[in-house]
């Protein structure tokens, strides 16, 4: 029996990247080394990353993973715990985390709850193992668990009744709003229950629609809590271990953030993530003088620098001029390219050819999408001609309503605010103006009604309701899954409600076609919420 | 014991559409019955449809099944099979078939094996059944399975062992090319080695990227097949069991369907049930004068009718003059409204807008780009205006390697030839035009080398290998799973083979925002191929 220090790798593996993810990790390695830790644990499927998807399924990944092996077994005089993917003899294939040590594998458990539900498709890819795996190390019992498993009361249970000291579990736990502080409360109840001290480690890092959080943490089993690591940062936090006390000590703790701060960061860095691992140089968007480009302009420069963004004014008839002299001003403040494109000479070629067509149909939709349409071409002619994505700005309730141009301003390829609610929008807007002296976007942004500025006087609030109510009665159809009547009689209007899911279900054809944008919802439109486009299901009960 | 007669019904549901869906199962219950059957058997969770993907969980399904065997209870003097969503009093939710006659529920069997792999996600939204459904009436032994059942020798063994001889099968079984006859094939054979009758069921009809071909069947346990029901039609089908000879009759089979047959009769049926069901009046396209939008043509026109097609011919510098004349005459062939935009203006206003940030930046795929957004929105505009729904026209060969372009010629709802590569694209114009004396597409649309006309002289064979090779290469790497080193060492040339896998794994993007369009291979680019956009994985081993 003997102290000892365990290092938690925060680690952002790149999905599918075996032999770069394998060289990060010796990496860190070496850093818990150089700490003098005695243990280093890495989530779950750190070598290949998660989710890998179909790449799971790629022949050669058992290939590579051996390669992993034969890297990693050069590491010396250090225990390793890490999720990797496990193609067993018997043809299985696992979710798994392996304890090495010296070259040895001391050991392999099999991830025993697939989750298969919201997000999750591990029953696509894995077998379920039935076994635990405990070790002894320094004179203290180790077992192990991956993610699912410690939500299942029952795994967790026969882990501590094999007098398991030190759960050890390897997480790849997307974020959403809450999402952090659910898990270090329901995991401090149940440690305490068990009797069990828990190490928790997650994945950061943004994955496509997916973000990773991190905010990894170590739980003593009387219910304080030893380590709170940060959120949304790739590091190596080390905690120790009194044998003598046998207790985890209290490390200082990364401070809590606000729910805006929370939501922003995790913006940036599943913004950041998308830009870099894909390879773009910078990014382009479009700046309307309205608060979604706004604040998606924001969280391109926080995220990328303002050498790596340019903005693009592309102003008609029905703009007005404060919010070109917002746009100017904001591009200004935030030190970003910026240029004005005006688009009426693009529009008139695009209304005179069609003429012969439309003849004297009255003016309608298809002539505010012809705007929407020539700025989403331009961008994406100055995202062709220098490389940089384009990002496009609109936001969750604009998209659930289909208040938005396909081809148009959904043009893109990652779109920033698309999980984030319109009212969201406005806090997140007053929270990062709340971060300086001189708020980086316009007051006026913020202030003055929304509009698409797509004909003469145009308010949002003409065509939808206000976007209290609004996203309101969105929260509770998407989210909680409450149907038309339920919403109605929840006080809602009944019309208003009516309109409203009638146009979330019709314009799934639109999100289908959309650009993916990172996920802070219980309930975003992305995996999680799949629909068919054929669709005759009934509003009402 | 006694001779009877047995429906099968060959059932195409609405999606999520519980009301209209049993009206139709009434219905055929009613024609059933005048043709004196004993036994109706309907598809896979008929009163939903399948996939209803998370149209399952929505919680009042309950209620509306509830209501479905309300009306379904008042059916008299007849035997019902049919599928359903079953969301059991242990909270459970099954994949089920029920047995129902004068109202009464003679027996509910839940699927025991719930397939979650390529399109198939059953596990997201059943639990597994543990338990046989044998019934006896008119003196027979009937047992149930559902679909993936039929595929699972142990199932079928345990079922045969309880003395069955007749297995009823209901299925939701997705077209691929070949697949309504490897069911035959194998399911005789298993009939034969457990010496049971089969009478299979099959769904029919397009949904969103699937289709279901029907091609329901009845198989003796001597290997005869007694009825063969056609391929892609909505349809009831009587088979008479004779007690004496203990023997289903051999009927009329329908004629079998070339290859080429049955993938064109696959995407008319895909196209007219997408945009049926989805309530356009009709469908616009781009006729460029090449092949793939001369087929989507003749497609559109066999599914809805050429007063539904409109076709539009947007001409710019580069467009032949072959291209135009070849367009108009295949419009004018068959009968659709024809008009022809120049898109000069359109694309000089851009190109002049774009200048001041281009400057004196070499031509490239930019300015190719902006022709095809061009035509883009103007095909949008049009829908916009009167309604039409855009089919687009690309193939998969071109989805594959990213030859086409985002919000350009990949707009639309629907992508007729989405799963047909280049190669199948050529066969299936030769087989359209074979049908009729004067051939729908002119022979020079076939002839002619494929080019985009993006730019002068342009081929496709100047980027892109000879589409023989290049299809045989995509088809080892998408649908065969073979690697980089495994293609190359079947004797394609190396450079080649990198560049087209290259082009597949960056282009990942582009398909993840591209129209939906019907499946007819073992991989389409749709729900069977999960790719994670950021991807790092190299390729290889």
């Amino acid at each position: 029996m003997k102290s000892f220090k365990i290092a938690l790798a925060q680690f952002s593996p790149h999905i599918g990247n075996v032999e770069s993810n394998v060289q990060k990790m010796i990496d860190q390695v070496n850093s818990a080394k150089k700490q003098n830790a005695d243990l280093i644990i890495f989530p779950e499927l750190a070598t290949v990353g998660y989710p890998a998807e179909d790449l799971f399924l790629r022949p050669s990944l058992s290939k590579r993973t051996l390669q992993a092996f034969e890297q990693l077994s050069l590491v010396k005089d250090i225990v390793m715990v890490f999720g990797f993917v496990h193609q067993a003899e018997d043809g299985h294939r696992y979710n798994s985390a392996a304890v090495m040590k010296d070259g040895q594998v001391l050991g392999i458990y099999n991830k025993q709850n697939l989750p298969n539900y919201s997000v999750f498709d591990e029953k696509r890819y894995f077998n379920e193992g039935h076994q635990h795996l405990v070790f002894e190390y320094l004179g203290h019992k180790f077992g192990v668990l991956i993610c699912e498993d410690v939500w299942s009361l029952n795994t967790v249970q026969q882990l501590s009744q094999l007098n398991v000291e030190t759960a050890l579990v390897l997480n790849a736990s997307p974020y959403e709003v809450g999402k952090p502080q659910h898990r270090v409360a329901t995991l401090t109840e149940l440690s305490k229950q068990l009797n069990l001290n828990l190490v928790y480690v997650n994945q950061v890092g943004g994955q496509d629609d997916l973000i990773f959080d991190g905010t990894s943490f170590v739980l003593n089993k009387d219910g304080t809590v030893a380590l709170q690591a940060a959120s949304f940062k790739e590091d190596l936090f080390i905690v120790d271990y009194d044998a003598e006390q046998k207790f985890y000590k209290v490390h200082d703790s990364a401070p809590a953030l606000s729910t805006m701060a929370e939501i922003y960061q995790g913006l940036v860095l599943a913004t950041r993530d998308y830009v870099q691992r894909s390879g773009f140089p910078g990014v382009i968007l479009g700046l309307s003088g309205g608060i979604d480009s706004a604040l998606t302009l924001a969280i391109a420069v926080d995220a990328l620098g303002a050498d790596k963004v340019q903005a693009v004014m592309m102003p008609y008839t029905y703009t007005s001029q404060i919010s070109v002299e917002d746009a100017t001003e904001q591009a200004k403040r935030m030190g970003v390219t910026f240029g004005i494109a005006e688009i009426h000479p693009i529009v008139n070629s695009f209304m005179q050819t069609l003429y012969p067509f439309f003849g004297n149909s009255p003016a309608d939709a298809t002539e505010e999408n012809l705007q929407a349409r020539a700025r989403g071409t331009l961008l994406m002619g100055l995202s062709n001609k220098f490389g940089n994505l384009v990002l496009s700005t609109g936001n969750k309730s604009e998209l659930a309503v289909g208040y938005c141009t396909l081809y148009g301003d959904m043009v893109g390829g990652f779109a920033v605010l698309k999980d984030v609610y319109k009212t969201i929008v406005f806090e997140l807007a007053k929270y990062r103006n709340s971060l300086e002296e001189t708020p980086v976007i316009p007051e006026r942004v913020i202030t003055r009604p929304p509009s698409a500025e797509l004909r003469p006087d145009q308010k949002d609030q003409d065509s939808l309701p206000a976007y209290d109510v609004l996203d309101a009665i969105l929260y509770a159809y998407i989210e909680d899954d409450l149907s038309q009547d339920d919403i109605i009689a929840k006080g809602f209007d009944k019309e208003v409600v009516e309109k409203v899911i009638r146009l979330v279900d019709r314009n799934e054809y639109k999100r289908r076609q959309g650009a993916i944008g990172p996920r802070i919802t219980s309930r975003a439109f992305s995996r999680e919420r799949r629909y068919p486009i054929v669709n005759g299901w009934k509003p009402g009960i």
